[in-house]
């Protein structure tokens, strides 16, 4: 934008394109850097989408956030991998997470929903060949299952190096979305005998199941409790 | 395929095609219709990619099943269902649900995964224009937010049919994925002193909350308690 000095990265929020600004809920969307790392972080998976022979492909994958930066890893045989290295320059993607957080029951079939919070990244997808920047990358790929796990594991070695493509997508075209609150039925409808409400998704964890072949003395680490 | 009389549809099991054989971890494909309904009705959102200008969109929406066929709603003012309707053709797309059930915490970086199951389905998506195909896919919606709920609400009029659209995308080209188990440490590094193993997530639901305007005498029906 001409005029605007200040770079991107250090703005509290994305600037909106004609991609991220939807085209109806247009109240639901969100800039804010911030809520968009919470929403990114918060999530296991992403879903990958590319173009492969003109149709579109979308994989559920792991990745990992440094900065305004995502990457995501995966076999060098994997396909969409091996596109972006055959490809000079880089790979279209758009990179989805959701979180569901309650069904939303409504009097009218019309108004059932649910609370969610989504982030949807567009980009174009990056080989990663510095192997500085792959060793960082992989180490936010095992931090972002539990933080502060790197540290706490034996790093990849030359050969599994190797044998991992590292992809990475930078934070620019950037929106979130959100629903919160709760039901919205039409005024006439609420006289209605149907029950409405809402009903949140309980999320959390069972208790750490050790490996069989755990070292003797090797307990279950503390950083376990936070989760 | 020539010779095979039985349709696809009453078969047991969807045919792998070049686009739902995994180019690694073959293993853990399946393509059981059993198990690909059973993926699929327990998720609440699925993640649609389609090409916009050349480029992947993904987008998370609710979904719904009849059978074999899929179907996604939304506005009528929404980008890929306006896309779907003005395309004769149909819109090529590609539906994907994902669960994560586990996090596996292996003593070497490399190692570490996730327990998930998935299903991609591709294909063509259609715009729904029969009448009564429509009010059906979208019983099918709401009652995959929770079954037998489509009986328990005003169906939708005449106005918000007519703002709501629907696509189909029937399961034809589909595969399941899935990991399951624990770690696969090397065996040169059992006898490192990282703790390793399953860390289970737990899902479930929090007490339903009514909506403070509901009739006097409706009572939290018996269905929410079988979720």
């Amino acid at each position: 934008m001409q005029g605007t000095e200040e770079p991107t990265s250090q703005a509290a929020a994305y600037t909106p394109t004609d991609r991220t600004v939807p085209t109806r809920s247009a109240e639901r969307a969100a800039y804010d850097k911030e809520l968009v790392h919470a929403i990114l972080d918060e999530a296991y998976v992403c879903h990958l989408g590319f173009v492969r022979d003109g149709a579109p492909v979308v994989l559920p994958t792991l990745f990992g956030r440094v900065g305004e930066t995502l990457y995501v890893h995966g076999s060098t045989g994997s396909r969409p991998l091996r596109m972006t290295g055959r490809t000079d320059p880089g790979l279209p993607v758009c990179l989805t997470v959701t979180h569901v957080d309650a069904l939303i029951l409504a009097r009218s079939a019309f108004h059932h929903s649910i609370n969610y919070r989504s982030v949807v990244v567009h980009g174009t997808a990056y080989d990663v060949t510095d192997p500085e920047e792959k060793r960082t990358a992989l180490d936010a790929l095992v931090d972002h299952v539990v933080a502060g796990r790197s540290r706490d594991s034996r790093p990849a070695n030359k050969k599994e190096l190797a044998a991992t493509a590292v992809i990475r997508l930078d934070l620019n075209e950037v929106s979130a979305k959100l629903r919160t609150g709760g039901v919205n039925d039409e005024p006439e409808d609420l006289a209605l005998a149907h029950w409405a409400g809402v009903v949140p998704l309980r999320k959390g964890y069972d208790a750490p199941i050790s490996d069989p072949d755990l070292a003797p003395g090797t307990e279950v680490p503390g950083y376990l409790a936070d989760l």
